[in-house]
């Protein structure tokens, strides 16, 4: 797969999601991102509303979670997480999924938790819900993947790096079941640029990881 | 140090905060729970109302926590979290600290977070609050402690799991710096008798771990 190392750049969501990043920290991931075109910058809840200072004016968009990383929240929480991160300044919103839901095959519930969250965001905000594919048999994820499409949320997110790191056959699994109904957002231990081609090839359109600037430095030396 | 079974099994939180955790799941902890008289029994926030459900009538806690485990949430949510838990039926709460701020010494935000959480939740119920020790110098640890007290919390917990496991220093540290004023308990990692000893020994009053099972039945063979 041939790629501009821009286009990469406009693949992926920078993240920086750890505990006990500071204010530098974040400032620090802001200003990278605006160096390297990254698509977006992915904070914690108590980050949004610097990053959206930060950001401010530029193409780089906002982007913070909702019931990260464990999504055994109540639905409520999730929805009011979601809807205040909005209201801070994020202009997307990456969710986790009801895991427990999903490997219980209670797939109805897990989606109309999703729906609730997508019915309280305005509608130009874009929702991804993380399903945390290496938790769940091939059968789940494509269940997994009808459920955030019927919920009317717009892309399918892999994994939050708090399990098994993703892999290219969990990406087309879940680019299959898609069928191109919904985009797929590929996360979790990605570290290198040859991970990032493969997954984009497998079909995945955004990618999360922490490793960015790592990664595009190997662009730039490869390209 | 010498001990009964029984008074281990009454210093322990039985704890099953895994993502992927099922109704089973928390059935059999619930039951296990009642089996070997554990303390309390922590749950995520799904799953409070099934477990008070389970345990009702009987002597085992129900613990759940808010913000867990980053504690990167916006302080209302923490504050929303905590006290929803409480009205499906937890008796105590084990919150996360922003452990951004107490790595960047801005504790008095920290604390003023706390008290807010304390503030919303009734005089009865038990506030616990996870400093993630091993994040943070001794000196830090120290600080948050005393922001911990000042919040008017009950309990200082030193981790999450998901970082490293708790160890000896870091429980004496914590009750070096508790001065009897507030109450330490140890988490993270605990996974064997030994380590449970120790750390009461140190004066940790209560211990979490998804271990207590296999260490009760180490306790049964040796005592």
């Amino acid at each position: 797969m041939t790629l501009s190392p821009r286009n990469l750049a406009r693949s992926i969501d920078h993240t920086i999601l750890r505990n006990n990043a500071t204010e530098e920290d974040i400032r620090i991931a802001c200003s990278q991102a605006l160096e390297y075109h990254f698509f977006g910058v992915v904070v914690n809840p108590v980050w949004v509303r610097r990053a959206s200072e930060l950001l401010a004016g530029s193409e780089v968009r906002v982007i913070s979670v909702a019931g990260f990383p464990l999504g055994a929240n109540r639905t409520d929480i999730k929805v009011a997480e979601a809807a205040e991160a909005v209201e801070d300044g994020a202009h997307e919103i990456d969710m986790v999924a009801d895991i427990g839901k999903l490997c219980a095959d209670r797939f109805l519930e897990a989606e109309a938790e999703i729906r609730k969250v997508r019915r309280n965001l305005p509608p130009t905000v874009l929702l991804k819900v993380i399903i945390e594919a290496s938790q769940l048999t091939a059968d789940r994820q494509k269940d997994a993947v009808n459920a955030v499409i019927n919920a009317g949320a717009q892309f399918v997110k892999t994994g939050t790096g708090y399990s098994e790191p993703v892999t290219v056959k969990q990406v087309r699994t879940l680019v299959t079941a898609a069928g191109g109904r919904i985009a797929v957002k590929a996360s979790g231990g990605i570290r290198k640029l040859s991970e990032c081609l493969e997954f984009l090839e497998a079909g995945a359109t955004r990618l999360g990881t922490s490793g960015s600037v790592d990664i595009m430095r190997h662009c730039g030396s490869a390209g």
